[in-house]
């Protein structure tokens, strides 16, 4: 049995104790939160779990073998790195940190400790998403583009631009669905409230094949539209997360070239060329989980046999990256910046 | 009665001439073609009217005071060039030429000889983007920003980039219904054909207000969309041009700005400020106009009263210049191109 | 600080528990199941609630002012009629009873001894269905027909057929919105598991008036539709429940009647009597509360205050009235059941 | 080469001569109408046909092998009538007439005389409707509902209800696409203009098998819907002939019945009994044909091969049947009309 703790029950927290106290095999000791009446909220809903507002307390406790940080993303670094200091394995918010530098330190010393480091990229443990990336290894054939729209009006954050809000999702999907890694990002965007970050941004991201991807987020949309194209070579993909059962629509659709090289004389030449085929669409039937739940037994899972969740330190590390690149992009009208290749630990 | 002939009889040149045809107060005179098939076609369908091969007869055609055309954009500029010297007004498909200094000297030369030099910018005419157009002057308040999708699967052009087929939609549309000019212009893309030009691409339009302008455009999307946001200050609106009947929705939403300074402390702080207003959605009702005929019906009221279309040749100008500086961006993964503010004619 | 208890908690009744505990001025005091298991589930989830599963206990408290009623149909009349004579006020889950007759009694009862009795119509506690009654008395004009369509894959119930899961929502609705009541009902329907109740049934009814209510209700449907058409004289509304957030889309569309006598000579002539009106299309913005709750807060003042709530017995009495003769209808191929007007109490 | 003339050139009329005049094989010799001004309209488009406003004519031309009938529907039993006497092949707009008795006598002299009758029953010959005919024969299973929504604003008709009008589309379909025979029908309705016709009506088709159909129809609705879903044992059909590609989507959903008698006890004992079965949906291609130009083809290859039509007159027949018991079924509130099978000619 694995003991568990929380700290920060605000507003995601909760779902986080839900979910691990639902858990078989795992137990939930400690919760701790800096707010009294939060803790007083806990204590009524689960009266066998202890409360704190000493963080120190989950550190020194021998039977608590793992730490859940649902605290605001300033604090994550801190709040990791102690634990993992103390032996103890960390289950992280996205994002991971505020920083690649501070998200890379937590990758090396969870390494060097054998610990285990999962991050909350919650949309990679959803049914669509996994369903995504079977095809994109599969049917759909070389990948030509990804194309994510997430608006809707609100949450506005004066902290943080859209992009850490809302894209962070979308470069986690990213990552976990596309095998190939971006080597550059380039963003613009714009505020409208004087002094506070960008409510709507655009990014777009570069890979050394021609596959592009970009990212619209906006903080001040009239609808709230989730949605994301992908084009292969052989099929294409439509997700719509606010579709209630069909998010997942894959078209059989697509060009066929065919012919030698376009001669002179124009367009009518070249379409016998460019042929378009057009055939079933059909929309995969998918089971219906909650992600985080599948969350918290996957690192239970890796805890107990030593394994890399599929949202690891590293995972955490490559999404902060871009964030951090395309932050510094939006300040310069969508300069292209380049990304590291992930540093290896020798 | 205006006498009038037509050049190019492919794609859209049947449109035109019906239309022609259809409309009192001009006489359809003579349609030129390159190929005898489709001089023949016209013939069937319009025994009275002259056809011809030779572009020549049009221009020494006392009896002809405008000319349409509607050939292949390369040829744009020699037919309207020659026909404005031959002292005819002139109505030209989009774009008007593929270079601003070509457009450049279009304008100039009808401008010196008083003629009527009319683009045909289609969408400019619907009841949907002239509603639009009304909605941006009044009850929107500030403009904050113009979101555009226009894919689709195919058609594939190998003379010209997605974005002088698609993007040049858009870009004519929001200069007919946002009052501010942009200043500067990116874009990125990407070819999925080897040789060939991007069939996907992804505008910024940069404005000296806080205005952004976005447009995504691809030829190989799974489904055809055509949906623009456009946010305001007082209200939105989502404008879907693929709906039978409810294509503009305005969306009486947006922010409320209260309280002063934001405190330290975080987003719990911040939030009290940022306030969120959603009222009713309402779908004005909009008349059915086939575009072309209304388009036909102002350049001959133009002429007969010396007058401006909405889409003049300035306005084909405009739109050519960011199609130009766009394609060298797209060329530099997106550098940012100024655009020099229209020349006026001294 | 009304005291209240609950029997029944099954599916429905943890939300009535959960919408009463959040009360304020009522004191949610005792549970009553048969199924220890889930009243082991109330004790954990609220310690202070008192559970048994002998009802008379409910009975006998004095503390206990008024009972809500969670159990099967089956069970309502007994345990109501013996909650009014003790003295408890009552709310009762749709439908009131199996039957109009034991709906009557209870009526009676609750008249006699002046209390509430309260039925569980929940929609008409929804913004949606409050906005429709305020638009069909208003701005809709006559009100010509009503249609809708509630279908679904399942449940499927083996005691009652369709009509009596489904229909008793768009019954309930009907009977609030619209001050008419229906004269006669007929229905048909079919079942497709041998030995079962019908699982798709339509329903006709009929009023003194040209008005016409029609409801399609289908448990072996592949999509779920919740869709509603109302007909005005002046205008129209579409209410489509599963919309997040436009439920109610008010249309400014009719007829206008022009001209005399139809003249011989078929339908030219008459299509100039006949004019279609086609203005704006409005969704008024509606505002997000749990009906439930809102109920719980009316059976509350109404208690206090010796009130009426807007789905009493009698309504419960009227729906369990046509839901009675449409079943009936539905033995006999749909033949036409008058209905009797609603008895009054001398 | 088969000659051949068209009757009637008002609101159908130039479809169907437009589509015989691209067929190849036929020639359009002659179009008859009594209204001059159709008649010039037609010789501006089509200079060599014959134009006439005698019907005699086009029955006494040797070289008139078969006659297409677009005229009202009062006039199609005498104009067909004398067409086949005259020895000439028929091809009759929907609905073939107004009257049963008047169908089976057309039915039986173009089966004397050995002539092709075909009706316009135009949705049999969809992409559409032949994917559907094609799975009900095959993947659905046992088929269990047909159910029908087809609604909008307008056109009233003064002379025959929206039965006539809009349900014989439907009923064409069941038809063709449903093996069984409806063996009686009900319909409610009612009239929203003194005087006139029912512009809103419910249908019940019944059938020996537990299968049911249903149909709804509205001149008086606010929006167009095309809706029908048709449930089978094993797979289920949404068509939505308004979608612009994706028409026809078969979802792989339904019951499975398990265990043996439901046991007493209620809801939860037989719930383990109905399962539900959600698989994919899929959205099969469909070519993009003009429906009517293969009716055309089909028609002249029926006159070639001596070949029926899939549209014959007996089908017609069918179709009139059920309109006409339909309209006797809704002066009396929907008393059930049972129909007679279909009459072979010995």
């Amino acid at each position: 049995m694995i003991g568990m703790a929380v700290v920060g029950y605000g507003y995601w927290g909760p779902n986080l104790v839900r979910n691990i106290a639902d858990t078989p095999g795992v137990q939930l000791l400690t919760v701790c939160d800096l707010q009294p009446e939060r803790l007083a909220s806990v204590k009524g809903r689960y009266p066998a779990v202890t409360v704190t507002s000493d963080y120190e307390e989950l550190l020194r406790d021998p039977r608590i073998h793992a730490i859940a940080i649902a605290t605001p993303v300033s604090s994550h670094f801190r709040l990791a790195m102690s634990a993992l200091m103390a032996g103890k394995h960390v289950f992280v918010e996205k994002p991971i940190t505020p920083s690649a530098e501070e998200a890379q330190r937590l990758v090396d010393e969870a390494e060097r400790r054998g610990l285990v480091l999962a991050v909350d990229h919650t949309f990679v443990h959803t049914s669509a998403v996994r369903k995504m990336r079977e095809l994109v290894g599969s049917e759909l054939g070389d990948i030509y583009y990804y194309d994510s729209v997430r608006v809707n009006l609100g949450l506005f954050q004066h902290d943080v631009s859209v992009i850490w809000d809302l894209a962070v999702h979308d470069l986690s999907i990213i990552d976990y669905v596309i095998p190939e890694k971006p080597v550059a990002v380039s963003a613009t965007g714009v505020s409208h409230v004087a002094g506070e970050p960008e409510n709507i941004a655009y990014l777009n991201l570069f890979f050394e094949s021609n596959l592009i991807a970009h990212i619209h987020v906006n903080w001040l949309a009239p609808v709230k539209l989730r949605r994301t194209l992908i084009g292969g070579s052989r099929q294409m993909i439509v997700y719509d997360d606010l579709e209630p059962s069909e998010k997942i629509k894959v078209y059989d659709k697509g060009i066929t070239l065919t012919g030698g090289q376009p001669l002179q004389g124009g367009k009518d030449v070249y379409q016998m060329m460019v042929g378009y085929r057009t055939g079933d669409m059909r929309a995969p039937h998918l089971d219906v989980v909650e992600a985080l739940g599948s969350e918290i037994r996957e690192f239970l899972h890796c805890i107990e046999h030593n394994g890399t969740p599929v949202a690891d330190g590293q995972a955490g590390l490559r999404v902060v990256s871009v964030l951090e690149a395309a932050t510094r992009s939006l300040a310069q009208r969508g300069r292209v910046m380049e990304l590291q290749p992930a540093r290896r630990v020798a």
